[in-house]
């Protein structure tokens, strides 16, 4: 397993007229909490990307616990729990600054070749720098 | 069960760098999709939050199958299956215009007395357009 | 000069707290009014990238009267006054449903070649399209 | 003249299927430069429209110079070059990792009642903050 925790700060942008974050803005939040994820890990998606390799969403689930409001700033806490192969699933949980759960999901990537658009399993490289978590 | 079509053209704004609509933006095309399939209800989500209902998101999976690309006029369908209560679930299917499934996914909601914050059952004029699709 | 005239809901995304659209959201609604307005003279901008050419905004600037609301039915109303060269400039004025301006700009693109990501004069077959209306 | 400054790290989301940010997306960091600038001034925007003021929009112009990349950590310079009354403008320049300038442009907002809707003057709360930078 392996869990990382980033924050990140309400913009007006992001809120609705109900007065709180728009139900389909935690899906940048979530990519936010990966990518810092993976970055923390010596991985930087970016790189990945110019290696030939994008990783397109297969799923996601969201449960909405509480609203974010305007200016919070959230901690966004992310989380690999199973052994990645051509498919890699970050949990993903988000609470406030009274540390209360905001909401959390699971978003399935997969691994794809971006030449011949064909998934494929998780390159060494990458695998290299998860590994430890998940020896037993 | 309640089946209702609409469409959506893709914007520019919608694609990422991957040169397909990002995987959060398909929350916006499954708003649009219940806001038109209650609308063609003649129940107007704009006029329902007016009397003091809110329908804030409780929870939200979404299958993604295939992308969907700029300019392309997508066929959004939504489909309320089960009567609804205190929750209300729409399931959503996004088609493209070789009419090849794009992604599907369900989200539910709750009714909310605006002022006390607290989980009502559907009011009657919403359950009153519904409840032809549903006996049995 | 040119003028098109399309429609654009508010989606509830599009809100903000403080109960209207966005000030920053008008610029997805000035981009679909430039590409409707294209659309109606047989060009698709889709293809016009596929062709090899690319329009980043050069500069933009919008003048804000009022705020527009969720679920409004929008009048977006593009025109080109002048002779495209090198860059092309689209004004755009956004109307509400009881015809009031809500707020109008203008934004200028270039035409650029993708490959070598210099600027170009316009394509002919972008001009052969636009010429009738700048004939004097 | 008050001057501050706060870096934004560029999100998937914000980019578009030319590779690059979405010309609309920065209104959101023009909106974080100026939330951080009056932060760090001792005056929250939240608390601002907590007291009863908001501050819509009025004008905005942006020249785009150069696009901005995925994964960039932009720095965003906020600068008020004029003393307020009933409106305020701020300055903003957006520069990439390399110090170019990526592009700049002013946003003019009015101080609104949000009661009575009418514009005022800027509450001597938020002028005693700034006032220091314009003495003369």
């Amino acid at each position: 397993m392996y869990q990382h925790e980033t924050t990140i700060r309400v913009r007006y942008a992001e809120t609705d007229q109900m007065g709180v974050v728009y139900y389909g803005n935690y899906s940048q939040y979530y990519e936010v909490g990966r990518v810092e994820a993976l970055r923390a890990l010596g991985l930087s998606y970016k790189e990945i990307e110019e290696k030939g390799i994008i990783m397109p969403v297969a799923k996601m689930n969201i449960k909405y616990v509480l609203p974010a409001k305007y200016d919070e700033l959230l901690r966004v806490v992310t989380i690999i729990t199973e052994k990645p192969d051509k498919r890699i699933t970050f949990r993903c949980e988000i609470y406030n600054e009274q540390n209360d759960l905001i909401n959390f999901g699971d978003v399935t990537l997969v691994f794809m070749d971006v030449q011949s658009k064909k998934v494929i399993v998780i390159p060494d490289y990458i695998w290299n720098r998860l590994q430890t978590f998940f020896t037993n």
